[in-house]
C-alpha cells in the first residue's frame, strides 16, 4: 500500500479546498457580512495543514485501485469535515453534527437539509452551501486529475473510484485529457444556465446558486420554497438543465465533436428520456386535477420528474400531497437515477438496463439451457466482470439500504419516513416523503440517525465499494502486518538482492 | 417442445387433486355437513377431465427444463382453479376471485386470507383450506415424481422447477427415490406434531388443521385469533415445529442416516438458527414491556419470529402494535425466509449467504484485483452458473416486488400496507402490517390488486422463473413457429432422411 501517496493526495485536496473557501469570502466582502473572516481563517488552516502533509512529493507516485479507493473516500471525509467548519464556527449551524450533515449533503449533491429556515442564513453561507454542490458534482479528485501530473495507471484508478457508473470510459486515450474535457463541458453548461437564468431577471446571486444546485444535481435552494416562487420561465430553464446534467457526459462530448451517430445511438440516454417521458405521462393527469390547468400541470410535473430522476431534489410544489400512485412513481425514479457519467446519483439507468438484460438472459437459459448469451450494451458485448459487478452492486445497495432503514427504525418514526429518508440520501436526492417531505427537513432526527444518513450519502456518491473498503478488516490487517514486517526487519524487499542476509 | 407430455402431467395432477378432494368429503360425513356432496362432484369433474387429457401416454416421455417449468406453472394454476371451486359453489366464499385468492394462498402456503370471520366456515371448508397448505408445502409435482415412472432427465427438471432453493440436490442418485424420502420425512414430522398437539388436549380436528398449516409453513388458522387462544404448551409445540419445517430437509435426511457430521456442518442451517436467535434477542425486551413477564414474552417472541422467518404466518399476538424496531426486524425476516429445501418461502437463507459472499468477493477484488476467488458453500466451491443465478434471482425478485408495490399503489392505500402486502404474499407469509396486519385481512383490496397479489404468491412459491417463463414471448413464438412449420410441411425433421425431398 502506497500510503505516502494517499497522504500526498489528501494534502493537495486540502489546498484545493482552501482555495475554494476564498470564493465565499469574496461574497462576504460584496454583501459586507462579517462571517467572511472565518472562511479566510479556515482556508489558512487548510493551506498550512495541506501544505505540511503534501510537502514532500513521494518517490513512488504509482498506485492501484485499492489506494485509489482509499484516497477518494478519505478525501471526501476530510473535505466534508473542513467544509463544515465555517457553518459551525460562525454559529449559523450551532451543532457540529448538523453542520457536517449539511456539508456532506452538499458535497455528495444530495441536498437534504437540517435547516428549517434557509432564508435566515447569510449570503456567504448560502453561497458556500450551494457551491459545495458544484464542487461535488464533477468530483474534486477528477479536478485534481485535470491539474496534477501522476505517473502510471494511477489516474484511472482515482477516476474509477470517484466517477459514477458501472465502467469508466476514457473519452481520449489520456485520463488527464478526459478529466479536462469533462470539466470544460461542466463549466460550459453551468455558464450557459447562469446566462439563461439572468435573462429571466433574477439577481446574479440567485442565478449563481441555482445553477450550482442544478449543475451538481444537488438541490440546495436559497429560499424556503426552493424554486417555487420563481417565474415559470426560470422553472422551465431549471427543468431543462436538470435533465441535461443527468445525461451521460460522453453524449455531450460526441455532440461537441460532431459524432452525432455515436451520440444518438447511446442506449442509456435514449432509455433515460423514455423513463422521463413515461413518468410525466403517468403523473400528469393527477397534477392536472390539483393545478386545474394544463400548462401549470405540465410544468410542475416535468420539473418534479426531472428533479427526482436526476436526483437534484429541487421542488416547485409539495409533491408529498400528490396521489399515492404519483408518489410511488417518484419513489421509483429515486432509485433509477440519472445516467452513468453524469453528475446525478441513484443506481443509474445503465445499471438497470444491464440488470434487465441479465434477467432476460436468465430466462433464456431456462428455454435454451445450452445457449451462451452475452449481454450487450450499445451493440458491444459487456465484459463478464462488469456484468457481475453490476449485479453485486445492486445487491450491496439493497443490503446497505435495508440495514439503514433498520437502524433508522430505532427512532420509532413511520416506515415511509424511514424508507424515503434512506432512499433520498443514498440516492443523493434530498427530500423524501412524510416527515422528510419537500416542505420538511432532516433536523428532527437523532444524532445517531444523522450519522447513518451521512454514511448513506457518501456511500451513494462514491458508489459503495470505495467507502465500504475502509471498513474491510483484511485491508487494515494486511497494512498493519506489512508495517510490522518492515519495522521488525523481516521484510527485506527494500534491500537490494545482493546485500540481503541469506536464510538459515 | 413436448406439449403432449405437459398435457399428460396436467391430467395426472387433476386426478391427484380429485383424490385429495375426497378427504374433505369424509370430514363432511363426520360433521354431517351438506357441503360434502359438492366436493364429490368437483372430484368427479377432476377425474373425468384429468383422465380424458392423460388418456394416452405420450410416446416421448422425455422433456427438458423448459417443459418442466411450464408443466409446473400450469399445474399450480390448474390446481388452484379447481381447488377454488368448492369454496365458490358451496357459497362459502361468494366471489370467485376471493375463492381463487384463498386457494392460491393455500397451495402456495402463504396463508393470506380474504375472510374476516374464519369461524363462520364449515368444518369441511376449514379442512380443505388447511389441507391445501399441506399439499402445497412439499409440492404436488414432487408427489407425482414419487409415484410416476418417467424416463430420462425428466424427473430432475420437474423437481428443479418446483423445489425451493438455488440448487436442487439429489439425496440419493435416483430422483424418484429422493422424492419419496422427502415425502416420508414430511409425513413423519407432520404425524409427530399431530400426536404432540393431541397431548395438549385439543380436538383432533384442531390438531390436524394446525399441523397442516405448520408443516406447509402456510398459516391458515381455524380461529379468528389464529393460535392465540390455545394453551402455552400448544404454542410452544407449534413454535418448535415451525422452526423444524423451515430447516433444509437434507438435514433430517443426514440425521436419519446418522451422518451427523454432515448434518451439523450445514452452513445454511447454522445461519438460520443464528438469525432466529438474533431476532429473538432484539425483539424480546420490547415484548417484555407489553406482556409484563419474561416467560410470556419469550413465548410470544419465539413464536412470532419462527412464524415469520419460516413464512408460516400464524400469530399469537397482534405484532402490528409492537415497536417500530420490532416491526422492522419482522419485515426483514420476511425477506430472509427459511432454508432452501424446506417447505418455507422467502428468498432463503442460503441465497443470502451467497449474496454476502459475492459482496465480500467484490470487495476483495478491489483490494487484490488480480486474485481469483471462488465462492464456497459448506466448504465446496459454488458453480459459477449457480452464483450468477442467485444474483439474478435477487434482482428479479426486487423488480417484481417494486412493480407490484407500484400496481397496488393505484388503489391509494398507504405505502406500509402496499409494501408489506407484497412482502407477505411474494414471500408466502400471510399477514403484513397496517391494513394487512395479523388482525386484518386482504378482503378490502380491489379485484385488480388481488390478481397482482395472486401472481406474487405463485411467483414466490415457484421461485420466479418457472412462472415468468410463461410470459416470455420468445417461448410462444418458437412454439407457434414450430407448429406452423410442422403443418405447412416445411419442417421435415420427422421424415426419415432418405425420403426427404431434395432442396431445389
Amino acid at each position: 500500500m502506497n500510503s505516502r501517496m494517499i497522504q500526498f493526495i489528501l494534502g493537495k485536496i486540502l489546498i484545493v479546498e482552501g482555495t475554494l473557501l476564498l470564493l465565499p469570502f469574496l461574497v462576504s466582502l460584496l454583501y459586507k457580512e462579517p462571517q467572511g473572516t472565518y472562511y479566510v481563517g479556515i482556508a489558512t488552516i487548510c493551506f498550512l495543514l495541506g501544505g505540511l502533509i503534501s510537502l514532500k512529493r513521494p518517490a513512488n507516485t504509482c498506485f492501484y485501485l485499492k489506494e485509489g479507493c482509499i484516497a477518494t473516500s478519505l478525501s471526501w471525509i476530510f473535505m466534508s469535515i473542513f467544509g463544515a467548519l465555517p457553518f459551525y464556527v460562525t454559529g449559523e449551524i450551532p451543532s457540529f453534527t448538523d453542520a457536517l450533515f449539511e456539508t456532506i449533503s452538499g458535497f455528495t449533491t444530495t441536498g437534504a437539509s437540517i435547516l428549517s429556515n434557509v432564508e435566515a442564513l447569510s449570503h456567504t453561507a448560502l453561497f458556500w452551501r450551494s457551491f459545495t454542490h458544484w464542487i461535488g458534482g464533477m468530483g474534486v479528485l477528477v479536478f485534481l486529475l485535470a491539474i496534477m501530473p501522476l505517473s502510471g495507471g494511477s489516474h484511472i484508478n482515482l477516476m474509477r473510484a470517484e466517477s459514477p457508473g458501472p465502467s469508466v470510459g476514457k473519452l481520449v486515450p489520456k485520463v488527464r485529457q478526459t478529466a479536462r474535457i469533462l470539466y470544460l463541458i461542466y463549466i460550459g453548461l453551468t455558464l450557459l444556465e447562469i446566462v439563461l437564468l439572468l435573462f429571466g431577471k433574477i439577481p446574479l446571486f440567485d442565478a449563481l446558486t441555482t445553477s450550482f444546485g442544478t449543475a451538481g444535481t444537488g438541490g440546495f435552494g436559497i429560499w424556503n420554497s426552493s424554486i417555487g416562487n420563481y417565474s415559470a420561465y426560470i422553472q422551465w430553464v431549471v427543468t431543462i438543465f436538470m435533465m441535461l446534467f443527468g445525461v451521460n457526459f460522453n453524449f455531450f462530448y460526441f455532440v461537441l465533436f460532431r459524432q452525432y451517430a455515436k451520440a444518438f445511438s447511446m442506449e442509456e440516454v435514449r432509455y433515460y428520456f423514455l423513463v422521463i417521458l413515461s413518468a410525466i405521462i403517468i403523473i400528469l393527469p393527477d397534477v392536472r386535477q390539483i393545478t386545474g390547468n394544463f400548462p401549470d400541470a405540465l410544468r410542475h410535473t416535468a420539473f418534479q420528474v426531472a428533479s427526482i430522476i436526476t436526483t437534484t431534489g429541487f421542488s416547485t410544489m409539495d409533491f408529498d400531497t400528490w396521489s399515492q400512485t404519483s408518489r410511488t412513481v417518484l419513489v421509483l425514479l429515486m432509485f433509477i437515477g440519472a445516467c452513468a457519467g453524469s453528475t446525478g446519483g441513484g443506481i443509474k439507468v445503465s445499471r438497470f438496463i444491464m440488470l434487465v438484460k441479465s434477467m432476460k438472459r436468465e430466462l433464456m437459459s431456462y428455454i435454451h439451457p445450452k445457449s451462451v448469451m452475452k449481454i450487450k450494451m450499445d451493440g458491444k458485448p459487456v465484459e463478464h466482470g462488469i456484468a457481475r459487478s453490476v449485479n453485486v452492486y445492486f445487491i450491496s445497495f439493497v443490503m446497505i439500504f435495508v440495514i439503514s432503514v433498520l437502524l433508522l427504525s430505532l427512532e420509532g418514526n413511520d416506515l415511509t419516513t424511514n424508507f424515503t429518508a434512506v432512499a433520498a440520501t443514498i440516492n443523493n436526492i434530498g427530500p423524501g416523503l412524510e416527515l422528510v417531505g419537500p416542505t420538511r427537513n432532516f433536523g428532527f432526527f437523532h444524532m445517531f440517525s444523522k450519522y447513518v444518513l451521512m454514511f448513506d450519502m457518501l456511500a451513494g456518491r462514491l458508489e459503495l465499494f470505495p467507502l465500504l473498503i475502509l471498513f474491510y478488516p483484511t485491508l487494515w490487517k494486511e497494512m498493519f502486518e506489512r508495517r510490522v514486517h518492515l519495522y521488525s526487519g523481516t521484510n527485506t524487499t527494500h534491500i537490494p538482492k545482493e546485500f540481503r542476509r541469506k536464510k538459515a
